[in-house]
């Protein structure tokens, strides 16, 4: 990509809230309305028709930044094919989503939804984060790297589980997955949901778990074998589960799980709309400051992947 | 404190439990039953006539390791003031101490308490602490210093208030207390109880609060006014609370604060009994790792002071 060597003028559609705006101004942009004048579009509708009709009178629009991080919907339109560099806001999701995974750690390590639910002075209880030892499934993606940084200022011993084997920290081991399941207190799914990740967890891993072990899905519902957790919760195999993600979702009323004081559920709420404005502003700004100095932007989406 | 050359034989009472064993032995020392043998001394006893009475025949021991953090009760009976090094665990608590002060805050902008007591799958909801306003009361304390180390991964715009004043981390400036109140989405309060932070926060600091503001106390119950609080909370002129402190304490059961569902109660629980134990070794191997260095040690008592 060229280095642009002034202030490189965006156009922002559908609509133009004044949050984009600010975004491509702190990055150093300056907003146009008008299509022949722009050098570089941020689009955050879903009408890809909308979309292409605008860019055909565009010929300056050498970069597209999109809203969404998933762009899986757009891939058949053929519309990455363009010769533009496109970029969509994957990865830019990630904090609010580990932020999620480490506030129902810290949660149930602490036994807040017990204590939550008291109406009187119990006795001291909770377990501390600090020193103990974590399991993150899906560690080589951005909410599992971000899940990490997180961790980072409570000295875990951390087991870092990637497609091609699960890494302990400390001593450099390549583990097998029942071997860091019994080895960990806590387990934090966030791998993306593919036939290997499907009911990743179910009866035999449970078993092999510790006793006082929490699990944490951010992920897919469907990475945990639900009937498999009721079970391991409702017999004591686990100490305790929290699900931002369920199986099936939502979770319908009367379901198992409700009843189970051992489970704290979340709506998939890691990251709510108000939560993404500010994720994406961010990335907006900085691509922009990229685009102006000519160095690669992120999120660049891959035409042959579509992704 | 000359510098030791061979491993420090040290001395442990009033009994000697394994994981205090091996936290001299982790910091390159040697256990010794024989007090004239003993170089030097870890005691967690509370009964300082028998360990003056220990110290009577230990002419080798140059350092006494104790194992609380507040040893106001130790001073009057001038024990510091015999030419030894006395060291206690003062500072080495906090993590626990912080580690519940950044539970709370995440449970309390995840509205992970509504989320327990729900038996169904409720809209989404909840706010990111990444970018936030943070005023930390007390940050030149160990707690809040450990607070700010937990905060540090989520990028807040942090106020740091010190005895001497409060100032924002981002411009520089000093603030007074109700500029950073009303700044503020998040208050925590890590101070400790004196005169001049007794009721620190009371009706006149809720009222400048922003209403969506949520309060941490994890320091003493006394430093917020109790009807105060409760004032807030059920009027609205703030969000919520999570408390692991209160005043009175414990909290008697059908004490309004308990019917209020924007308020959070943990019963004085940061740091267990279970939690103190791997704190207090961390430190013991510190020191002993120290003392053979001659390096100065952690904790050090002031014997004017008596802290």
């Amino acid at each position: 990509m060229p280095t642009e060597t002034t202030s490189p003028r965006v156009l922002i559609g559908p609509d133009a809230p004044v949050w984009l705006t600010d975004a491509v101004i702190a990055g150093g942009g300056t907003t146009v309305t008008d299509t022949s004048q722009a050098d570089a579009l941020v689009w955050r509708g879903s009408d890809h028709r909308r979309l292409s009709a605008l860019l055909t009178d565009a010929p300056n629009i050498r970069w597209v930044q999109l809203g969404a991080a998933g762009t899986d919907a757009w891939a058949p339109t053929r519309v990455f094919d363009d010769g533009r560099v496109w970029t969509s806001a994957k990865g830019s999701y990630s904090e609010a989503v580990a932020e999620q995974a480490l506030a129902l750690t810290l949660a149930l390590l602490r036994e807040l939804p017990r204590f939550a639910r008291a109406k009187r002075w119990l006795p001291q209880a909770g377990r501390s984060l600090f020193g103990s030892t974590v399991l993150v499934l899906g560690a080589g993606g951005g909410i599992g790297a971000e899940v990490i940084r997180l961790l980072n200022p409570f000295r875990t011993h951390l087991l870092r589980g990637y497609r091609e084997g699960i890494t302990d920290s400390q001593s450099g081991e390549t583990l097998c997955l029942s071997e860091a399941l019994s080895a960990a207190e806590v387990v934090i799914l966030a791998t993306p949901l593919t036939p290997a990740t499907r009911k990743l967890l179910g009866r035999a891993e449970f078993a092999v778990m510790k006793r006082d072990a929490i699990v944490i899905n951010i992920a897919r519902g469907a990475v945990i074998d639900t009937d498999a957790l009721i079970e391991a919760l409702t017999e004591g195999t686990i100490a305790a589960a929290g699900l931002d993600v369920t199986d099936p979702e939502p979770l319908p009323e009367g379901h198992p799980l409700w009843a189970l004081e051992n489970c704290l559920i979340t709506p998939h709420t890691a990251n709510t709309p108000e939560m993404l404005q500010p994720q994406l502003a961010r990335r907006i700004t900085d691509n922009v400051i990229r685009f102006t100095a000519g160095h690669p932007l992120i999120g660049v989406i891959d035409a042959a992947k579509g992704y």
